[in-house]
């Protein structure tokens, strides 16, 4: 069952209702517009004689929990004709509050398709007072039976909106609510609202000092702060390892290619409204900012000749593109113009298909796994029978098909197989991830290929010595760096897991006579010592037990003359996991205080043991 | 003294008289053009009656040799007027081979200024047979004595050159030859020749499958092929862990900016001609492809405030910037349209410039002994005393210029200072790279810039807490990746160390039978498996020593069933370090045969040392 026809798109149609109830009372002479259910929630647009600030939601909310009391029963009325429509909007609905307080309703009737019939809502009942409340609205519905149905609701903000969207119409008043049918699916939604809020990856970004956005280089066009670098290094270099042990090939390819390039593959043709703006001169070749690595992959493969044995051929590239984004579809690190793909192309022969695929789908589970995104489903795009969209001939789309799905089913993955969401070239496989606030995100996906290799005429030569076609398989399993480490910043709410904390260790000296101690402990953590430094001070002879592992931890040392409680707080602000806090008993016993990100103070401890727990958290 | 007015300079330009002696001999009728010296010889246009071919070279050479025996006195003869150079040419000149010979002499003549002597060289004597031997040519001198001193010659190739460099003029044969002083010399030269196109990255890159160029994407922007990408990064991990120990932050810039930053920067109106067509269309923002990283760099460091405390702030990026070249001007990778510049940025107060110089030289010089590239000169590039070009005040000038000097001599440094050679925005220090050839090339470079800080308006709150402007210096040690990487083919002729090499170890199974086994030695070299291998086959039980090192090798197992003696020659011609070679005795005995590149067959070795020698190697 939809949302549109779920219990709860009625109730919160009905809340609408109810807020407009309660506006009318408390703003006579307000002019109604619309006010229908939304995704989370409703809004309703209101023309009032004065303002509605902020602080008015309270009373609105106040007075509707009042109405909802009233247990007012919920009736449709049919009118018989468009006469008696505009009588009723003109005599009930404006509630004897001015016939002028009609104006929009009598524009959404006149936009009523003729012969359609035309309905209103009525609700009422009389109060405590004996006084008669009512409240009718034209409307097509449905409602909930009972205004007593409406219990569990919030207005959220103010907002402007246009009547009817145009600009060159009077600006409204929109107001937000949501409803539920529980109280607890009220609290989780408001308590989502507030994580999400805290989580999110454009303030936390900045706050963490992983990303920046600068109007010189324009909207959508992410600069990556030190700490954002690392977090795409150890990200990077993690995939990196994964495709070397499976057998992919690094390249690297330009950002610019001749408009030769994107003719041939068919995406300027196709695809021109997603790209920037071509760089064109009359003496010169037009140049295209790429905005798919594909093409260059397939020059590369289509570069030399290959026999069946050369196959499978990997070519992985985090290779940077750029889309032009209209900037009101911008949003943070989900949305950018400018991102780097872990692309990778694997060229393969048809009987490989089903390995590949497999070997493919494997290693996003490992990422997947590695990056704590457990929840997650999977989704198989095929083609819909009855179109006639796709390129490829039929056996290879039920190779491929069939290849999939067994990929799948060999990997015991749970999958849905949705038909006709395969792409014009080919079947696919999504995954669509659930974040810790419930939140699903399209990551990665694999699509199989035939149209690509079909126009550029790849070749490899058989086992027959003849030329034979090779299949393409498109691959991308963070999406791109940008998005993904958009989204951890908001599964983590920026405390990135040990591996992946961009600096892991803070060493807090408690005071100067302690910092050379700290740098000599830091410079065993981090497997090197900065050149020309020379241990000097208090410490600086002490001999710390040798590190049990290799070292090549990010450690920083807070050597600000501050408070410690002022560097421990802003340390944990920082999300960093680990703290080391050193003082003179340390020194003197061979001992630090270690506070950990999320158990807080663990006391002080022998380093030997510190130097265990460190290595059992770099293993994770 | 200039090469223009060297002795070997006249010695070629008579080389070429006696070249054109020789063909007008060998080819009567023949119309002579003109015979210039050039940078490493000389070469005369020549319109000969019928076509001169390669085959005919040996000819002239010889021919020209017996003229050098006849020691024919070269001597000067000047004109009295312009009639009197018109009979001289046409009587003379012509050697009774027909009037219209003279066709271009006469046109040379012409283009003499008014006023100024026209001179020609004869050279004359009687051969053994009695007969009198002569050639006179319209020139402007000077010339060596006597032909006897053209001794050292040899003529290179043929090409075709049209008459006065004017496509729509005839088109002449231009034949090249050099000529030395020694023998020594000469052989050098043509050592050196030999050995330059044997080491010619653009062939061994392609043949080493390092990297391509392909029409479609465009001239100058290369693709890297797997090999050349592991170059890259071994390359970049090898500097970036240089830079993470002395204290530099990474950061990632987008490949394009709106072009309010290069107005700002000022780059739109001093640097235009060498950027692409800017990103233009009437209903958005123009974008810019970016030429150079720094402006994003002070947007970063523009981006909050920062204490003097804070300083130096070293922002590194390997950062791809794209310039567009002439076509004709492009060459490899030593110019190309986009190249990956290995930048950072520093921003220091006036107090820390001499120590933050210092640093970035010692860097360089880490960097070059690493590569092997040990010959080297250091130029400083001060202001031109009597120019007003420059911008920022002078103690700023006498402060960076004494400071790069100073840090050049607390190095230890041969440096020549070069006035007039510093940038309008601050003082440099350039390295010139001397390679295996004896070639130079201008590699990394350190700026010192006023310029960048003054138009942003950077500041840092002082220890006074006002304003100060910090001081940038720019800095790329390796120039560009793609570069260095091309110096770096030409230097080793494709024989890279062994821990740049691509392909570190090849192991090569004498017969089918061994490849489990090589597999798993492969696996140990290593440090890791692939996924879901498993070894099977003879050996697959086998349990080598342990490896006494991490491995991490870049190991390539050839299981190709190919005869040995081709794996061999093939992974010699592909330059691998090191060949392990793998049959029965090898497995039953725990030993390998191992082949090196450089000494060739070291016979058997047991397991455990060949582990030392690679060990060591990798260490190295």
């Amino acid at each position: 069952m939809s949302y549109e026809q779920s219990h709860l798109y009625r109730l919160r149609h009905s809340a609408a209702h109810l807020m407009a109830q309660a506006i009318t009372e408390l703003f006579p002479g307000v002019k109604l517009a619309i006010g229908p259910p939304i995704e989370n929630g409703f809004y309703y647009d209101v023309d009032p004689p004065k303002p509605i600030k902020e602080e008015d939601l309270e009373k609105i909310e106040k007075r509707m929990r009042e109405l909802s009391n009233l247990k007012q029963p919920i009736v449709r009325l049919e009118a018989k004709d468009r006469d008696e429509a505009k009588e009723i909007i003109l005599s009930e609905c404006t509630l004897g509050q001015g016939e002028d307080t009609a104006l929009y309703k009598l524009q959404l009737l006149e936009a009523v398709p003729a012969g359609e019939a035309v309905s209103f809502y009525d609700q009422k009942a009389t109060d405590k007072q004996g006084q008669e409340r009512r409240f009718i609205d034209l409307c097509r519905g449905p409602h909930v039976e009972n205004t007593s149905e409406i219990k569990h609701f919030k207005l959220m903000s103010l907002a402007g909106a246009y009547w009817r969207g145009d600009v060159k119409n009077k600006q409204l008043t929109r107001i937000y609510g949501t409803a539920f049918e529980t109280k607890e699916d009220l609290e989780l939604y408001l308590h989502n609202l507030e994580e999400a809020k805290k989580r999110d990856h454009r303030l936390l970004g900045r706050e963490l000092g992983l990303f920046m956005f600068s109007a010189k280089v324009g909207p959508g066009l992410p600069l990556w702060l030190p700490k954002g670098t690392v977090l795409r290094e150890v990200l990077s270099d993690f995939l990196k390892q994964q495709q070397l042990e499976r057998g992919y090939d690094g390249v690297v390819t330009p950002n610019i290619a001749s408009i030769r390039l994107y003719e041939k593959s068919g995406h300027v043709q196709t695809y021109r409204d997603k790209m920037f703006p071509f760089m064109e001169d009359e003496e010169k070749e037009t140049f295209i900012l790429k905005p798919m690595n594909c093409p260059f992959h397939i020059e590369i493969y289509a570069s030399q000749m290959h026999s069946y044995r050369d196959l499978p051929i990997r070519l992985a590239e985090f290779g940077t593109v750029y889309r032009y984004e209209q900037s009101g579809e911008l949003a943070g690190m989900l949305r950018v113009r400018g991102f780097t793909q872990d692309d990778a192309h694997l060229f393969v022969r048809p009987d490989q298909l089903l390995e590949e695929f497999k070997g493919v789908v494997d290693l996003m589970m490992v990422v997947l796994k590695k990056l704590g995104l457990t929840e997650y489903r999977v989704r198989v795009g095929t083609r819909d029978p009855s179109s006639d969209k796709y390129v490829g001939h039929d056996e290879n789309w039920q190779l491929s098909e069939a290849a999939i799905i067994q990929a799948c089913q060999e990997l015991g993955l749970e999958f849905e197989v949705s038909p006709g969401d395969a792409a014009f070239y080919g079947p696919k496989l999504d995954l669509i991830i659930k974040d810790a606030l419930g939140r699903e995100w399209q990551m990665g996906t694999v699509q199989v290929d035939y149209n690509l290799p079909e126009r550029f005429e790849l070749e490899y030569i058989g086992e027959d010595s003849k030329p034979h076609r090779p299949i393409m398989i498109h691959r991308a399993p963070f999406g791109s760096l940008e998005r993904m480490i958009g989204l951890l910043t908001e599964q983590y709410a920026g405390a990135f897991p040990f591996w992946l904390s961009p600096v892991q260790v803070a060493i807090l000296p408690i005071a100067d006579r302690h910092v050379a101690y700290a740098e000599r402990l830091a410079t065993m953590l981090r497997g090197y010592s900065k050149p020309g430094w020379q241990p000097e001070g208090e410490g600086a002879d002490a001999t710390p037990p040798s590190l049990p592992f290799d070292g090549a931890l990010r450690v920083h040392v807070d050597d600000r003359r501050e408070t410690l409680g002022k560097k421990i707080r802003e340390n944990q602000r920082m999300k960093i996991p680990i703290m080391l806090i050193l003082g003179d008993n340390d020194i003197e016993n061979g001992t630090v205080g270690i506070r950990s990100r999320e158990t807080g103070d663990l006391g002080a401890k022998p380093l030997a043991e510190v130097f265990k727990m460190l290595e059992d958290l770099q293993g994770e």
